[in-house]
């Protein structure tokens, strides 16, 4: 083969080779947590174990695993090795069959797979939601505090974001009036995130539709984040958005993460509860979007069906009750707990926690020497008591801090003593 | 709780709800091949069973597996629920060491952990490497013929893309000459997809080394889709991009779907071979946009050091070369197989495969009665004789199609006999 007439031209303009600058896209991508988070230093000389109630992951500690069921079904699927291969780019129709089965509900609010997209976790499914609506100049209304990956996916795309306030006086729910007043002809969603991270609220129908009726006021679609599904404790009832309205378009993301205890599995979903085709081509173009990287992994979705919708009477079935009831009495017995021992402590005002695995504690720094925010607050719970809960900053808001409750009992309590010692040395 | 104060205020405007519009994100996204393939019929009343040669995934027949390595790992781990947390949002650290470990070269070409991102899929590294690194109105040199996913990125993002065409009278090298009139002061990289899909071929250290040249000359970067890797037939070797060069940086992309046979599994990876500190920044981007979505799911990446870097001497060891010696064995008597069968047939002109599981067959219209074109071929064959192949316009190229030789050799035997049955039938 001749290759002489293929070589290369001598070059035109021989300039050095410079540092490149990476893409706007990736200069804009920038979690505010991780700013705050890699300012907090860890103990040198701790002498006590650190403890860590900061990470929303629930299998941190080993005392929260996934069902049985899943693990099983996953080895029986591996093993079958019907399950590596390609499979639809918004996933495989009998995973979306049984996601529309078990999310769905054919009187109030019903589901097809067309309505479902499966992607790579919770934050999959919240990139697609939010970047195939909303353009550049585009606005999306976002609680505070909240959860930021909101804001980083926003950010990114040059969506601005419009904060509404969450009231802790009323147990987190939104400031509706301040919520209205943030809406222009550039507002495209209201983003509702319940039950909710950080605060570990959960919202009554009465403030769901409250919601609601500000979104058919002003004709602008609800993307609600319901990862956390019905994670509730004591009384407190989980209302699905789309339940509750017969108007209101609601684009819904969940998945797997929390409520099977697999964060790291990476399966989240879209679930599009469209009302009158106004949402007909958001919903064609979030199919679109997923063929871009190809959503969630085949085994993982292999096992969506056995822990969704399993055989009505089956030891499967069975065995998945007795997870859920198990999994969710423990949270709640920590909820519980939390609330008890942190209600005590002098100088922490804290908002009773309803599901999830959160709840948010006041710091009042009119009771607490030597601390001047809840950033102190953290670092030197951390310094003297080797405890680690994450600064309201991280959320938008000041003097609050998060603890995660999802570790043991005995940890919580060692964690929450040491919180107490803490405040009451700093006390005024 | 008094509810009344927080109620929504009376509708400022009160207008019809309206069909909502998608983002120009997702209306940019869109798949060529879909589109074609969409227009493609399956034949309605078919006598003969389907055959597909058409889709790029080794495991659709069933006579590829992935080694059992893979699969015994994944029930321990998955077992050990030891898995099933958040992980590190370009991959866990002893993942990223094994591919730094396999995929460098402490002389030629070194990694470390901080050099590799992992992403969901091939597809994730991709979209990561083209977007952090082009900005919309930047361009990207493309092989014509080409995968079509950098076309649907590249469009999704506004990023330009230019061709150079691939030889076939070369076995697809590339048109060196036309590649550097393309280059301008908004070319950002070369993207070079080597082993090549669809072509199947496998460039020469030289031809390589020509390309890198032309990078060189113009301080242009190399973004190296190697996601076949060694999958090499006959004399042909595989070359990593990275290893030939010590002053052009190259971002080369991979991951375990066809080199392992689970490309469902979204398991993929940029390796980043800098020089001199030019992509410093451009690395750094990749890991904040790793961010966003958070890569391959931490049960599959638990797997990746035992099948990437196995214990010298042991039994995985072992069964790990024996799966791929049968596996890369098999290909190559398909890729044999193919060609035998294929040159003889009066009408085609087949390209010799040399790696990857393709090869590109040219039309002869010239020769071939009542065929226009690939197209038209493709879907007479689909018609007449239920053998499905890929046009070549799915790539970018015209009166070519694409057949995948994976399938059983039996399948394969009788596939080529209807296609050489149906050129003899067409025949001037």
């Amino acid at each position: 083969m001749n290759t002489k007439s293929n070589c290369p031209p001598p070059a035109k303009k021989l300039k050095p080779w410079t540092r490149m600058n990476p893409s706007e896209l990736a200069n804009n991508t920038s979690n505010p947590i991780r700013k705050i988070v890699d300012n907090i230093k860890m103990p040198s000389n701790a002498n006590k174990e650190i403890i860590r109630l900061s990470l929303g992951d629930p299998t941190v500690f080993g005392n929260l695993n996934c069902p049985d069921v899943l693990t099983e079904t996953i080895v029986k699927n591996v093993r079958s090795i019907k399950h590596n291969g390609y499979i639809h780019s918004a996933g495989t129709e009998v995973a979306r069959d049984a996601i529309a089965k078990c999310y769905g509900n054919p009187v109030t609010h019903p589901l097809t797979r067309d309505d479902i997209i499966i992607a790579s976790g919770g934050s999959g499914a919240l990139d697609i939601a939010i970047t195939g609506l909303l353009n550049p100049g585009d606005n999306l209304l976002l609680p505070k505090p909240a959860f930021a990956l909101y804001q980083v996916i926003c950010d990114a795309h040059k969506i601005e974001t419009r904060y509404y306030d969450l009231l802790p006086e009323r147990n987190w729910e939104a400031d509706l009036v301040q919520m209205a007043s943030l809406i222009d002809d550039r507002t495209r969603a209201i983003l509702v995130n319940n039950p909710s991270n950080p605060c570990g609220s959960v919202y009554s129908k009465e403030h769901l539709k409250a919601i609601l009726q500000v979104a058919e006021n002003y004709r602008i679609p609800i993307i609600a984040d319901e990862i956390y599904g019905d994670m509730t404790y004591g009384d407190s009832v989980f209302y699905p958005m789309a339940s509750l309205t017969t108007t209101v378009p609601v684009i819904s993301c969940s998945g797997l993460a929390k409520l099977f205890a697999v964060p790291g599995w990476r399966v989240g979903w879209i679930a599009v509860h469209d009302r009158n085709n106004i949402l007909a081509d958001i919903r064609a173009a979030y199919f679109k979007l997923s063929t871009l990287i190809l959503g969630a992994n085949s085994l993982v979705q292999s096992a969506i069906p056995a822990i969704l919708t399993p055989v009505k009477g089956s030891a499967e079935e069975k065995s998945l009750a007795a997870f859920k009831k198990q999994y969710y009495s423990i949270l709640d017995a920590n909820a519980q707990f939390t609330l008890e021992k942190l209600r005590k402590i002098r100088g922490l005002k804290v908002v009773v926690p309803q599901g999830a695995m959160y709840v948010m504690c006041g710091i009042d720094t009119s009771i607490l020497r030597d601390v001047k925010d809840d950033l102190d607050f953290t670092q030197k719970l951390l310094d003297e008591e080797s405890v680690l809960v994450l600064p309201g900053q991280c959320f938008g808001v000041d003097n609050y801090f998060r603890v995660v409750f999802s570790a043991p009992q005995e940890k919580l309590g060692e964690a929450y003593d040491r919180i107490a010692s803490f405040c009451q040395r700093h006390s005024k």
